[in-house]
């Protein structure tokens, strides 16, 4: 059983990173902070399968649950995720819930699904019982942040061998306001507060994980009280430019200079 | 002219960025937040040369004057920093005035030193005229942080060509402490407060710059005060670390649940 | 805006580089030549993502418009490499005018498209306003280069949001003329020179860029006169072997050698 | 023509290699041990592109046939392993006819296919003439691994242009029994020999050839007895780590000493 | 304490895989065979730092004793592996009592030696307490493998702070041979036997551990019985190829083909 | 033999090839182009060990024989380049027959040198018998190239076991000159032209081989004419840049425009 799915049965809720940067020490150290699980981030992190392979393997002794997301709902991404050790899949753009059955099927073997057997590294990363125990362990979570996936939510969560819905509030902000509402994490339109509370509700009716993407421990805490019971709190990147554009503005504080240039804003 | 130079030429202190990830895209993101230098380290950083070119490729748009530190006084390590576009070399453990003129030579063309002539990548980055503005602008510091340079500090800072010294405090203190005080950095002994006052004062004498590399903006701003007109504030390691620990403890504090097991510490 | 749509609100033809060669360092050199914009070739080229990726930090400064062909039609590569930082993207093979707006919709966040939202270092490459810009300013080709492509040409011009079309008159020459035409660039028979203006008609008239990729300065030139607007003239691995093999011809006349084994011959 | 068809023309069996360690050093090792046929696999194998381009490189020189197999049916997969030089393309997965005819045609120049021109690092490994050999020379391979596959066997293995079929008997075990039989190559229940032996049948009958994976020198023997041509015996991670095990296991007995602590297990 | 530390401590002899190839997936598979430890060959290995950092994060959950063996008597070397993590350190062609004293120096912060403070991704690795016990645990072996290192033989194993003596047989025999005798392991060579039975004599008579690379199991049982302590049999690049050889050959006898090329020899 | 050393017992002139640009595929498209030996230049290329691998990987089945330019005359990096595979060294800025001497020493196994054995790679490479065959197969070129190596000409050549001097033009130059004349190759100064002579002279004299990095066919064939036996003629990165250049030109000269920014030159 993974550390996740321990967590989640003594009724707690998991904390989660991401991991953007394509770095096998930047994992290592985000899979040292304390986070429950790690996930490495294949769409939109700056990073491919040539980075996820050497992170997984840096981030293995870490004790954290190692999970990919994939770059889009395709069988060659979910399969080799799985084979370099990932322990669990979220998939972005899960519309229908027949795309989310065809995650489930790409991450299980027959009968169960149509995942292709060749473990490699999986098998030497998770020790002898692999085949016998991954369509039981690996969690398959399905992004739902469209408004065509947020119609289809009902269907989605009923998908048999789904372990969870995972939210992208930015995509499904852009996508339901059909683009009026900035791209941003941690929404606080009534109108997103409700919606992001029907999935956790929907989640929970169907017995099954609701996890979001937040951008600061305070709106994660929230989230944990709507009934989502994973939470993403930031991601390397932001991490790390908050925490170095804070040092700069302290010393330029501190010591009367200014930047001798303007430096450029980033998300 | 560097922008570092025109910094000090203006009599302003400079601030320095410090990379200890050998990435492309972290040393993007940390040349991004209003530095005024960026140094690569492959002396301690987990880095090599193979991730100092392309690092030094994507923070070349930056504006930012960039430095490398290199593993060892050796003319194959400096020569090939400079030639894949380095603007200014901190070499460490640096022991006598000897060794300063070796810095100083390696980074030289003839007449000035012996550097071997064929700027590969530096000449595409910083454009015609290379070979004639290298000698005057590519900055040299040796570093001052044993026992033995420090005693040599005078001859060190007298070294024609040299550029300036930056001070490790953490290799410094251990040297001259014979390992009974702690390495980190930003020292409080009142011993070791004189020892940076002592070189502060040695390269205000002989007019060049003083660096130190401290942990905190509020360190760095009192050693300009001593004379200092370099600073380093933290590094990418510890930006991205502290940072996710924060968050990681904000959260646990906030919805009441623990790490579920034990976090490894690092420095 | 990019320089190239300012090159063409100008009124000017624009100059296109091609990159087949997996290396920043050669994109550096590329870019260093005075191009207008430089493509990285993730179909043809010798190079992926992780690539990519590199190349783009590598030629941030360089002032020219950045942009990617796709190896294919598939939402995960074309998220993937605008996300990367590319300001457009150049999507072969596409043969129907449902195919061309399926290319439209990856490269537009919503309401314009279905781009999922996670510019990650797109951002930091491209600053601040990223998101209020980018359904703007990337640009959108569709290549023409099958016979069904071309009998689909003006339901393929008459996408809304697509700004171009670019040629690749290998593959179309082999497809319209089933192969009986040998695969070269720079087509001299009436009918392909027939083809090749008939697509510019049609750009014109749908008040879109026709783009074609050329062997010749010469070529080139005659294509401006047919309305093209966008031209690329070889590419990194041709100009290398080219010019190599030139400098060994020339050794061999001048010095009355022989290469003493035969030399392969390519493309 | 390749030396895979050579041996076949001359009535022969050919063996072999199977890559899953994404190194060009292993590659080189594996290339160098007398084998007729080396396959990099883009599926299970610990490798994506960026390793299969090194991998094709170092072993250009040895003399064998160099395959890849891809991760998926899908034409950015086939054409970039094609263009970075493969001779031949196995494609996991095959179920019906018409996958096994997109195979075909994804791998073929018109009029024979919709395979896009763009041979680049190809032609310079081949040589001259590529063009207008590669449509015959290329070896394409389907792989008939599931029930749906194995029902569709005769539709499969009348595909025009079709060369082989390569048979996964892991996988095709799996799905026959519904996940009752474990994975595991080398199959000796009387059920799994039949379908071995029908495919093998199948293939005679339609003029193509029958590829077997195999675990042992024996079996594979064997399944020659039942009409296989080629047949792969065990792959690199197995080589290495038998042997590693073997050699400790060795030690250890003669000298008297354990394993202080439990050794993970691998498939 | 390291493992190895426990096991020598515990009277028992240890065990060394050998690490030539630069990937982190064969190093992950060695590191998971039962080893005591495993080393990187950074001096012949086909790999650099650049290689080392991956194989040491991949190998850091698997138990073992992870060493590097440094290409030369280089404080840049040494200080960088040990920064990168590793626990211990080779180093090749220690001639004399100077040089050994220099390994150690660079094994050690003050005032036990000289290495300088960073240990960026050691930290994290080995967790909190690092600065603290490095000195006493990190293991440092002088290679003894040349006839003026023999003939120093005692200068070298007295040397303070020296963990052990690693032998190179083949070097050490073209050295004291003067290239009269064929390089290769297992020497059976009466003068040979009795070189190798003094250098586990002198280090016995030290306190120090003597460590032999051997080729079979059977020799290493043998060296055991001489003295030494801790042995290495056979490395990846020699386990691959011999496995792969094995395999070829039995095919081929018994499929009575036989490879349609001669095949490259290889040590 | 190799190739290098067949064409000059033929008393032909050789040519050979420079790669600056740390990548296989232009070290495979340099040695597909009929010069008879490629250089890696790990000094001032843009490369280091972890390009040269895979490019001597790449360019293994090309028949030119390979040599490598190392850093610095330092034996990790001689020994390294070697073991990877490299046929012959050249060491910039050999200043002493002693220092010629090292250079021998560190490429020959007793008793002719002290080179450590374990050619990992190159047996691979070059087949059975590397070990017999290594000393005297392999090619030591010692640069001239500074005044004080000029004024030890005659020491340096008449070195046992050298093969021959490289002559870097540009240092020689900048080295005699003090600086006054300006970094470039292709000299027309009588003084140096008269040095060039002076080195092919002794060079003839010692009964070895002098070599010349030239920047034309025709310089390169005037060097011939005074007793040069080995030329360099361009290499990767003017190449490129070169017919780039032109291309642009060539068609901005055509169509009457002009580039939008300017250029950045570059040497």
């Amino acid at each position: 059983m993974t550390k996740l799915r321990k967590i989640w049965d003594a009724g707690k809720p998991s904390l989660n990173a991401w991991c953007s940067i394509g770095n096998a020490f930047t994992a290592e150290i985000m899979a040292a902070q304390g986070f429950d699980s790690v996930t490495v981030d294949m769409q939109h992190g700056a990073l491919d399968y040539s980075d996820l392979l050497p992170m997984l393997q840096a981030m293995r002794g870490s004790g954290a649950t190692l999970l990919a997301r994939v770059p889009w709902l395709d069988p060659a991404h979910v399969m080799k995720a799985l084979d370099a050790g990932a322990e669990g899949i979220i998939c972005p753009m899960v519309n229908t819930g027949d795309e989310a059955a065809a995650l489930v099927s790409y991450m299980r073997y027959p009968p169960h699904g149509t995942r292709s057997f060749g473990p490699t590294r999986a098998a030497f990363a998770h020790g002898a019982g692999y085949a016998e125990t991954a369509n039981a362990r690996l969690l398959a979570f399905a992004m739902v942040e469209t408004a065509e996936g947020f119609a289809n939510l009902d269907a989605i969560a009923a998908t048999p061998g789904l372990d969870g819905i995972y939210v992208g509030p930015t995509d499904l902000t852009l996508s339901l306001s059909a683009g009026r509402l900035a791209p941003k994490l941690d929404r606080d339109e009534p109108e997103m507060v409700a919606a992001l509370q029907r999935i956790a509700a929907a989640c929970q009716a169907h017995g099954i994980i609701a996890a979001l993407h937040c951008g600061t421990a305070d709106y994660a805490n929230r989230a944990i009280g709507w009934g989502y019971r994973m939470v993403t709190v930031g991601g390397d990147t932001r991490f790390l430019s908050a925490a170095a554009a804070a040092a700069v503005a302290e010393f330029r504080s501190l010591s009367g200079t200014t930047a001798t240039e303007a430096t450029r804003a980033a998300y």
